[in-house]
């Protein structure tokens, strides 16, 4: 329960100033970067300032039957944040050093509320790499990358955020410290607890610090974009490219809906009469690039490639990457709410996922526009819609479970880099059955025997009080 | 219960062929590839044929209390196959099917059961590649591939087993089928149950299929040997030719004991008055692998190598892996018994650990040989012994311990790609405390309350009855 004397005692662990307690405080905690979701004002705000105080404030949370929602920005796409009632909201933005960059191992140590962007930089610095680049990169730290396993526009050649998490510092649910994984490269000591808790949702316990894994800095890269009159020649160029052994570090397609609003809102003279648009860059020393790069043009002039333009200056490049940048702020400022989906299908599926998408804008009449990270079937089918209006809103419901369902019907998951926290909570059993479900239900239970960690999310599976 | 009612439910499952009882075939099931472990014969041997046999037969043992001892060829090095008094030895080795190689999204769909070799020479035959190469990889099993995350000499570059597995179908402990992931190259819907059994050693539940990562096969290759007069210059050679953005696919060493039995053993022409010998490959496109093979002979010579050998033909390129391929076979001969570790450190601390593994040797008068993949910093410290020799044997058991230690010292850990099995399971907390071990046993029942999956292994608990 949380009163005055357990107020008491979390400020005696974190600092009267590190405990957040007035209105104003507590209303900003109650929302995160998901539309279309509730808010819901928690009962405390807590932002310790050490792994220690962490496993205090959690102790104290377990005591006092308290649910606990850890926290870094905010910047989730799946309510992976939003508060329950009973709760306090631990946030880890203090914790924000880079604690050591080990050139030889070619590691990083960071604290989990580092953000993403002080890491590329830190590292590239010294010439290294570290490729995660979620969308929110800005702002998100790597105590949330590592929550919802974050992906980004780099998947496609380096992997997500799971494929560069060597180990981590856990708090768990009771109050425990440990560390699990480290520097080795190899490591098979146990259950993979890095990987389990990379894409765990902030259920299983707080991770406090990471060691990440880094990669040389690749020397340069060609950016192009293509032009499609025909959606099929758009996505035949994708299998293509990759069959060609040609792994570019990013593919992306836009679709019609997305190319006009892109054009009207940025006017940088996008075809508006195009199907699709792929933006392609290919990345690693000269010769490769070169070589990938003529590979690329003449597979998409192949495939019917209408135009292809390869960035010959760093400011073409920028004029590339901008079109797809600014593709979710357009789309977004065409309407009030804007609901962003990450449906994943196989790469050779990705077609059919798109037509499918668009057969369901039209049977419910609403304005969707597809972009995404094509190269690894990762989709942003974007609903366009004003969460005011019910009667739209339910007709949303209804397209975002058919594009779910048309997701799995192509081999394809529920979400391939957004997570699933309380937004979609409710479909997981479409697609790991009742048993695979309760699997995960389970191992929740055998580390967090209170069901005090983030509760709803993920599992669907919680309490309020 | 184990009696002939039982026997018979297996039978029907099964048939009545592939229910083994009778003492020799019993016999030839109660070891593993595992030196100084002792065998344990089981009550039974089932051969499933499908996942629904798998099912049938778990659920036979869990309402009979039977022990469950998943296996596939039994290669492994760390007792993770050798059987407790009460089980039945489940071997998926029938389930060996290559399901599905699909060209366009990089996977391909296997059976358990099927030989790592075969899955390399299917999809070679079509331009692609599976990475992983364990040393058993002629007999070894996929199944046993994931239940032990094995590695091999392409680890540095390409990663391992867990690196190439993107879903599962598993039978859970209570009999349950579940599948898990899928060809999404992306996917964050729950828990990763894939990685999570990757490397869990059949100890919650048993995996029946995967879905593997494919890779284009790499175009060309060239291997080196650079021989060294000092350690400290080889080891100063590896951490420079990472630092320098070459990523060999491969890059081992051998130390003075093993190039002193190989040449012993092998009469190739190996220095064996050389302190330590690398063996390099580099792979990709012609253009990259050239320029790496330069700067690698480069850095090499720099760091105090006598010689570099570039292997010009493919007979040459032969020897060179003829050299690191006969090394345990070559150690393993000059005595009755082989113990081979595989503590792995960080690759910056790899003098540090041949050297602490030498004065071990010293210390407790043993011969120890010491190789493997430097690149990764994953280390084969093989001591050479007879069981038979019971005051020796106690200084092996010291011996084992203290190589742990420092491994441990050295920010390492227990064992980079052979598992724990009941080798290790009694050093666990050393290296993940007693809460990160109970952290991984309360996993284990969550999901297996009676204990009945391959007890003793990795978490060191369960019962024999």
């Amino acid at each position: 329960m949380i009163n005055n004397m357990t107020i008491n005692d979390f400020k005696e662990v974190v600092g009267d100033e590190y405990v957040l307690t007035s209105k104003e405080e507590l209303l900003s905690y109650s929302y995160d970067s998901t539309a279309g979701v509730d808010p819901v004002v928690p009962k405390l705000v807590v932002k310790p300032g050490s792994t220690e105080e962490v496993s205090k404030v959690i102790k104290i949370a377990n005591q006092e039957g308290i649910n606990i929602i850890p926290r870094g920005a905010g910047s989730n796409l799946c309510g992976g944040t939003i508060p329950v009632k009973n709760s306090v909201v631990v946030v880890l933005t203090r914790m924000n050093k880079i604690l050591e960059i080990d050139e030889e191992n070619l590691t990083a140590t960071v604290e989990a509320g580092v953000i993403t962007v002080d890491v590329h930089n830190a590292v590239e610095e010294k010439g290294l790499f570290y490729p995660p680049d979620p969308g929110s990169m800005k702002v998100s730290t790597i105590g949330g990358n590592i929550a919802e396993c974050a992906g980004g526009l780099r998947g496609l050649k380096y992997g997500v955020t799971k494929d560069y998490i060597m180990g981590l510092e856990i708090v768990l649910p009771t109050g425990e410290i440990i560390e699990v994984g480290g520097k080795t490269v190899k490591n098979v000591t146990g259950y993979d607890l890095p990987k389990l808790y990379t894409g765990s949702e902030g259920t299983l316990g707080i991770v406090t610090k990471a060691i990440l894994k880094l990669i040389p800095k690749p020397d340069t890269h060609k950016s192009m974009m293509a032009i499609f009159d025909e959606l099929d020649g758009a996505a035949e160029t994708i299998s293509n490219i990759i069959s060609n052994k040609v792994v570019p570090v990013t593919l992306e397609i836009m679709d019609k809906v997305t190319i006009e609003t892109v054009e009207d809102f940025a006017e940088i003279g996008l075809p508006t009469d195009a199907e699709a648009i792929l933006l392609i860059e290919v990345d690693g020393i000269e010769e490769v690039v070169e070589r990938d790069a003529k590979k690329v043009i003449k597979i998409c002039e192949e495939h019917g490639a209408r135009q292809v333009k390869l960035a010959k200056t760093a400011e073409e490049r920028d004029d590339i990457w901008a079109a797809r940048r600014s593709a979710l702020s357009a789309l977004a400022r065409m309407k009030p709410t804007t609901i962003l989906e990450d449906a994943t299908v196989p790469r050779s599926n990705i077609p059919d996922m798109i037509r499918g998408v668009n057969e369901i804008a039209k049977k419910y009449d609403l304005q969707i526009g597809t972009f995404g990270h094509a190269g690894d079937g990762n989709l942003h089918p974007t609903i366009l819609t004003d969460e005011r209006d019910k009667e739209e809103m339910e007709k949303v419901h209804k397209a975002v479970e058919e594009i779910f369902d048309i997701a799995l019907e192509l081999d394809g998951t529920l979400s391939g880099e957004h997570g699933i926290g309380i937004a979609k909570a409710s479909f997981m059993a479409k697609e790991l059955g009742e048993d695979g479900l309760q699997a995960l239900r389970n191992i929740k239970y055998s580390l967090d025997p209170k069901g005090l960690l983030n509760p709803h999310k993920l599992i669907g599976d919680g309490s309020d009080e």
